[in-house]
């Protein structure tokens, strides 16, 4: 790859590791992380939240007890501080990366879009 | 978003659409587009490509008449020698996106990796 693809690459990434919105990031995992009770909490909230994705990737049918445990876990979850906060940055952030590679998809797409497949 | 997180991403759009690599995908592009066989040829293949990779995300199985039915395909289109060059630059293009998007997602690579899902 080119030098300065990598460069302007690794640009992006400096942006992105000095922005607010990392570091707000950063520091709610942080407190997640030493505070047992919300860490035990939040991991069990990812991996019922992983479990579904990954049936819904598949195709696979979601049950109703699996949809309620789920809806629970997110109402029980949002009800801690650290974790809410947490949620709340990752979703920022998760619509910060969405924003840039639009940006830097766009090339490709107009590429794509000429093709019309 | 921050104005210097789009201004980094707006300089790596524009490093990828300046870099030779793009070029030649668009050149690649455009004399498939231009070849009405070529095209035709290509975007029958690309419809049986998808359906397979479509199956594939549902967890569906590939029946063998639909395995052995993509694998003619890709002799038939890598005989054509406008097709091929696309494919090659398919491929190199791709594998510039995929680099640029591990050096892009380190930070966040680096936070999921201290939670340890």
């Amino acid at each position: 790859m080119a030098v300065n693809l990598y460069d302007a690459a690794h640009d992006l990434e400096k942006v992105i590791r000095e922005s607010d919105e990392y570091k707000q990031l950063k520091q709610a995992y942080a407190e997640v992380n030493v505070d047992a009770q919300a860490k035990q909490m939040f991991d069990h909230f990812r991996q019922i939240q992983m479990n579904i994705q990954q049936k819904q990737m598949m195709g696979q049918d979601i049950s109703q007890p699996e949809v309620e445990q789920a809806q629970k876990m997110v109402a029980l979850v949002q009800q801690n501080d650290k974790i809410s906060k947490l949620m709340q940055a990752e979703q920022r952030m998760s619509m910060i990366i969405g924003d840039l590679n639009q940006v830097i998809m766009k090339p490709l797409e107009e590429l794509y879009g000429e093709m019309k497949f």
